[in-house]
């Protein structure tokens, strides 16, 4: 079976995301008003062959553990939809 | 009212993703299987403050077209609720 897959990885809660703080910085000085808790995340995505939907999942969170994300200051969230 | 948002910028269809490549060698170099389209974007989250929510979706547009995305290269998708 086909499937498409998605790691949403994103600083982890208390970590401090410089780039999410230089972004909201920017976008102040470019005029933008009310916005706060900006963070950036990188979002993941792949076509995927496995024998079901447990297997991918479980092979993308592998992929997370081995590359995509790094355990001590970020999280992921996973998805994973037949093609 | 306060709004959680999202903009989630992925490479154009046809736009050579390198990132995406790279990922999609290691990955494979690391004995995964049966994967292929990998493709790496970012997501930007933050809290808004703004009159309703198309008033927070037209912000959050505008902050994708000045800052976020890179219109030649990249497209993006954005979502709105209520925080």
């Amino acid at each position: 079976m086909i499937f498409h897959a998605e790691a949403v990885i994103t600083p982890r809660e208390g970590v401090l995301d410089t780039q999410g703080k230089a972004v909201e910085k920017t976008l102040t000085h470019l005029g933008y008003e009310g916005l706060s808790e900006v963070r950036v995340g990188r979002i993941v995505t792949m076509r995927l062959e496995a024998k079901d939907g447990d297997a991918a999942a479980e092979a993308v969170k592998n992929m997370c553990q081995d590359l995509l994300a790094n355990d001590l200051i970020e999280t992921y969230k996973i998805s994973v939809r037949e093609a």
